[in-house]
């Protein structure tokens, strides 16, 4: 495949390019053990988060991911900005673009605002997350969390659980662990499955996705997304949805825990099991700078896979 | 003259300044055009923001012309500052120059805020843009972009075109390009006509100023500003005022067409224009990158001019 | 002493430990008085800024501190964050640790936070200020200040006046200044005094503090903090405990005069003094980027005291 030109979501993948992207990931965490966590690759590059959603985590996580490997990094959020003065999204971009910035970390409400941004730049773009759509850096750092756990992911069963429908999270798993050679059930409530996702099997059986699977991923509970309806009642979905301990031992002995975060405790899963051995949810988020950084790297050095 | 201590308007202005400026900045946008865009100039100076007017472009454009230098940089606003604690204006002021800054970018909604920092502060003083009175930098990249085009502006006719009333952009090339040589026109329906505007001939005739014009820069409609009756109806100015393509044939042939920016789509400009072969927009935004480099040089490493 | 591994309140400390850390502040200090105010003490380390209270000029102060020892910093505010998702406070901590950062600046508005943050994190927490309790730099500021003017504080009366119930300055420095040998004494209304100030002697009578003290801190009249009823009227305490040029005369001759900032000219003080050559409000805010570069590098590259 030829050099990775931005990063939206995984349509054109193939399995050598995901793992020479994570080969890379694991290069950058070894950055992240040294006590001097810095390295000169990106000097005199600039890249620009645009956040027109909040999303105080995962930007940090970009900005740190840039810095680390010496960076600039300039903010563009929504608000106080140009586009409350009538200037449209596309000319905002083009603004940025202007200034001679290299990249474009991208967040946004609605579906397909990342890749419209990729055919008006030159620079590379990064989706950090579209509305339901995707998300592919939280995919790639839970490939790479999956993968230092299992090995392989040839042949594994990874269980998706809770809010399907509102999750770009999900959506962006689908499509990329069965790459890798995994097998993706998505579980939850029926008003929180999405119609398909490509990639997984749906199904509304708990028991049916955690049954000898060997990782199992939780997923917020999006209240903030969620049309009257969609959910009976918060009770009944933590009783009949939560992940505790007793529905976890369903899964393989010791399969891992991964929660994309934030976590509401105690909402979709056992808030102890958080704290526990098989949760890897700090590990996931020192996976998500290791992977930003090779995203970031692949883009702007290049690097044909 | 001696030596630039701030940058607040052009008065006292010789056009040996302007264009020593102007040349740095042509040097300045070499180093944007690099692959590595960053020099150490500035190494060790520390520039500060200071924006009570939400401004998201021109913040950002000073932070990238303060770190391509490498600059330190840290930004203050005013919500959520001391400010809102009951401190003086002057008094915040103050504690920044305790924290041995160098530079202070100034944005206010009132006129003469940067003037009376100055005045207050050690350092140098840039006015980002006071109220409706002066924007300094954006007139010396509009001077940059029309030099780009037309080599010198000795008896040249510039047009400016739309809401000059509210416009510290239009102030501030009128006070400046007739220092290169330049004759400025200025052009709106009556209620968004100063009473005066030094350095410009006004009229409500677009047509008398864009009639054989080098270049016509049309100014944003700036509905937040406005007083109830100051225009009669959005209509009737898209009908009588908005920069047409035709009313764009008055000019001379190939005119470049300049906007500060943001732009109001089809209000005061027909869209189509923005993208047409005229438009410079893109280009003025990185002029104003190197001007910005350039006005941040002069101020802290000083030059004679 | 070991060497210090949070900076929280000054439980457990002593004289050496004090004297230590200013004495590093003073080799800082003279970095700030260099042309380039840039050392690469804590290059690779990165320092988070967390701040759930607004306080721009603190959080400037910690930006630039690290900063001028080329530490990366990153910002986290309570606003737009994943605490407002429902997350907890311990978990949008636990994230920011498992991104590798290396020391936590932390502003809350409830005592104990820092605190409690130490007890989870791995890296250096510093209290920003928590609630009416602790704000640790800005006594070391002011311990720093002091010593410059006085020498030694060795039996040295210290007044501090105004609104001291709501002040974790005043509870600071009532902790720190008597290590150095110091007799701290506040004074305020009653209605503004906590029940007890440990350090300090508390006192109603304004003149019974000032009499002979070698130096007087006003603190900031913390309207937005007060209780109905704390204060009888502003226009009583005015009259009643505003330090005045005349008041002040009670003093030692040429007593400084501290304040912490943001100050309410004419209402704790008289405006005049803050201006005047007793006044210290400028030196303190330079002290307090060399206190904190002191701290940062104490936490981070360690020093037995």
């Amino acid at each position: 495949m030829g050099a990775l030109a931005h990063l939206l979501d995984f349509a054109g993948w193939d399995r050598a390019r995901v793992e020479s992207l994570l080969e890379t990931a694991r290069m950058m965490e070894e950055v992240l053990e040294r006590p001097m966590k810095k390295v000169p690759a990106l000097k005199g590059f600039t890249v620009a988060t645009v956040f027109f959603e909040p999303s105080t985590r995962t930007k940090i996580s970009f900005e740190l991911a840039a810095r680390r490997m010496s960076a600039d990094v300039v903010g563009f959020s929504g608000a106080g900005s140009s586009l409350a003065k009538g200037e449209s999204f596309k000319d905002t971009l083009l603004t940025l673009q202007a200034m001679a910035l290299d990249a474009y970390v991208i967040r946004a409400p609605v579906a397909g605002m990342a890749h419209q941004a990729a055919r008006w730049l030159k620079g590379a773009v990064v989706n950090a997350g579209d509305g339901r759509r995707a998300h592919p850096t939280q995919a790639l750092l839970d490939a790479y969390t999956l993968l230092e756990e299992l090995e392989s992911l040839e042949g594994k069963k990874i269980a998706i659980v809770g809010d399907v429908a509102h999750s770009r999270v999900a959506r962006s798993n689908a499509e990329l662990l069965p790459l890798l050679g995994a097998e993706v059930w998505a579980a939850g409530p029926v008003g929180l499955l999405p119609e398909r996702l490509p990639g997984a099997r749906l199904t509304t059986d708990l028991d049916e996705a955690l049954s000898g699977a060997d990782a199992v991923m939780v997923l917020r509970l999006q209240r903030e997304r969620m049309d009257e309806g969609a959910l009976p009642s918060l009770r009944e979905y933590v009783a009949e949805y939560q992940v505790t301990r007793q529905r976890l031992d369903r899964a393989k002995p010791g399969a891992p825990l991964l929660h994309p975060g934030p976590m509401n405790r105690d909402v979709e899963l056992e808030g102890a099991l958080a704290d526990g051995p098989r949760s890897r949810v700090e590990r996931q988020v020192r996976a998500g700078e290791a992977v930003r950084m090779a995203v970031l790297y692949h883009l702007l050095v290049g690097r044909a896979a």
